[in-house]
């Protein structure tokens, strides 16, 4: 496809500095772009390629504008305008509409005629599928599930009986959405399977990784609210709610009854225990362990940072001591005698 | 479905105090259940509704029982009582035996006449399905593999060749059992890869949850014992050995040839070495990383809590410091004379 | 099948001590083996079985071969030996070229005659099956992907699009290769989706575990290099780039754009940040977190070790007051006069 540059500009919101004329086909790197390209500049890591640069144009902010020897698209927010004009540039490519031959498809299901069932994808009793939503291949799509508009299932994605999603809701293969919670009750010994009865209700423009597992609630729904992003092998754990907007980010998991609030920010293979609750524009960082409720907004850590290993294991052994190392210390203040950290350390 | 609560309460083993000819229709939460359903009270942070349920009866415990304000089923374990309720009450529905036109099955396979194949699913040379066992859509069995009476692979569930199940064993989609184990050996700078040429064995009423992961044996076979419940997520390492009645929940890595015990509860994100023991009835909390064996009985956990992000910084930061400050603290213990503190702390 | 042991012994670069036309069948433990199998002794753990083996012959190093009771295969590297005398008596099967009458193959697709392609599989337009690669069944390929010679995915892979992957690979059941990075851009309090322009390249004699994700490059590609090594469930971000021979333990996380050298070891559960650059030949321990680069090879490692759930309770709420710990130290330190200690330790 090509597109003139004026058109991106436009469509992307920016400010053209440059001919709106030059005929613009694909995206690329700045260090790897050439005529016909145009590349973006939003890490600052990244400012040293510019100079350089072949691209056609590039996207960036106002304050890099003046180094930039090719045309400018200048935005607050270069990356929300590459992702705008890589759209333009690369759209989904269309699908036909029908049923693949090779699908099966149960008579009481009900499939828009604008939609697409792929090969070896099932579709159980009841099941709705709504106009211009893709079903690619492999899929299994449960008795009584919904999937509204314009959604994209890429492939061998799961869909267990009675979940609904919304529209534009995109997900990726191995995703398996509305599997049994962990619900067990103990026996003496033994477990008892509680039966989980709910189901899994997501929003519109939802984006759901690659292996991610969403559960069924127990009694009542797991809910996605809009907007949510999921990436990969992430495990959503039943009953558990999610507010709009929140991003979480690979190998999160999430467990049973737990709230995260709207417009957070969980980085990746952090975990969150159960039955808490995380409050609005919650920023968790990489592998963060959360066992307590968040009730306030802001940045919330637990990991540590890697060392060398003599290093690492010489303060891991001693980390086994650090009550007692307290303690002593404690001892010690007192044998000085009274001292200014005597009152700011009132638990020393 | 309709059941007498004088049934329900003969059913789950429970005194019934008011009328057994009311009728229950299923289950519902405290707050939202309204008449024909029953509901329950197990977990404390949820007494605060006892007093304002429509529910037509509660499972509880003889100590809430006079602040029940409907009928109530009185348990030593509500939520028990209320799995076997829910069992009741919500049966598994029952399917049609068969073989789906749509599924492939060897000639040298074995599939019970009681048993269901769906759509899609692929079963290979010498594989045996037993009786009442459904496989649902999108299944592959491997050459060999058995299957045993009364089980449920939900959908999109891979068993390798060989692989063994009991009877009633669940199986949640897109689980793998008998996965090659990681068995590389070592050449210069390269990497051979270890036949693995043992298989999988599972017990009797087992539960793996979705996308969960069970590795082939690399000689002899990776084992799960008769009653273990398997969250999702999950990655179990060949030679594994993992004891009668152990739950596991969600995201937990356990390496290979490492043996856990009986009636073990290990908890979310917790990681487990290889070629280590775990005693029975060890509970390991949230996100543990177990290196060495545990040969006691008992809680264990070596996650770090959440912190807000600055402190959590500064106190990390003072961590690839923690040996040098022991042998401070140390220091200045000799400086003000031997103390108890000496005594107390001969590794200090 | 059956081996002459002389046959064993000069396939795997081994001296024989025994009879060279002694028969073998099959491989077992020192503790399970029989007549007819060979055993190995690599982990002296397993030392203590040698004496009483009732095995045809056992491959180990000269330093054993005293104790050794039976014929001895005498190799500097017995593990490597094992593995290649191993895949001698059980090769991998052979299959039967050809494409399955269930399995769905767009008309401009290209199998080699002697690929085969398994039932339920799909392969869609303008992908490429090389020579003797077998794809198992239930496996979805996207438009112009490329499969090269002697790979075998197992059985439910999906390689997304324009994935290429090289000769000799190897991929495990619900692999998921080129689905979408994670790339969105915030837009107020929403996020638009980045499209995910790039593919997956992958080299020559690389193994895939079971549910492992490899996402697709956001411009350019997500690149695995030759020999590689991954196992079960691990998540690999955009534009990451892996280096030769690096192997990998499952339930591994590593966040887009980061680069990892050559003849890495990387431990199960560990999770890297994204953007960051892991020198050749660094071994990370068990569980490690790194969200900062390392440029030197060595072994790093940042989990604590499990305690007792009392201890470990007392220890990490002390750990939430480390900073201010080492700010007491300090100020015991000054009170006590100018020591060796401060000059060691600037940053107490």
């Amino acid at each position: 496809m090509s597109v003139r540059l004026g058109d991106l500009a436009e469509r992307s919101d920016c400010e053209l500095r440059g001919d709106p004329d030059v005929e613009v086909t694909g995206v690329a790197t700045l260090a790897r772009a050439g005529p016909g390209e145009i590349s973006f500049l939003a890490n600052p890591a990244y400012r040293e390629f510019l100079a350089e640069t072949r691209a056609a144009a590039v996207i960036l902010a106002e304050k890099d504008a003046d180094r930039c020897p090719v045309s400018a698209l200048i935005s607050d927010n270069p990356y929300l305008a590459y992702a705008r004009v890589a759209a333009v540039l690369h759209p989904q490519p269309p699908f036909q509409a029908g049923i693949s031959e090779r699908a099966t498809v149960d008579s009481s299901a009900s499939v828009a005629p604008s939609a697409w069932i792929g090969a070896g994808s099932v579709i159980e009793s009841g099941a709705v599928i709504g106009e211009d939503s893709f079903v690619g291949p492999g899929c299994t799509i449960g008795s009584n599930a919904v999937i509204g508009a314009g959604c994209r299932l890429v492939a061998r994605v799961t869909l267990c009986g009675d979940v609904t999603i919304g529209d534009r809701v995109l997900v990726h293969p191995g995703a398996v959405i509305g599997a049994d919670g962990f619900g067990i009750a103990r026996d003496g010994d033994r477990w008892v399977k509680v039966p989980q009865l709910g189901s899994v209700s997501i929003g519109n423009d939802v984006e759901i990784g690659a292996n991610t597992t969403i559960d069924r609630g127990a009694i009542e729904n797991t809910v996605l609210e809009s907007g949510v992003k999921l990436d990969n092998q992430i495990q959503i754990g039943h009953n558990v709610r999610i507010g709009e907007h929140t991003v979480i980010a690979g190998c999160v998991g999430i467990s049973g009854s737990t709230v995260i609030g709207r417009r957070c920010m969980i980085a990746g293979a952090s975990g969150i225990g159960g039955h808490i609750q995380i409050a609005d524009d919650v920023i968790l960082l990489a592998a963060s362990v959360v066992t307590s409720s968040i009730s306030e907004p802001g940045t919330y850590g637990s990991a540590l940072m890697h060392d060398e290993a003599r290093a690492w294991r010489r303060n891991i052994t001693r980390f086994r001591h650090l009550d007692e190392m307290a303690r002593r210390l404690r001892r010690v203040e007192r044998r000085l005698g009274a001292t200014d950290g005597d009152k700011e350390n009132p638990n020393g």
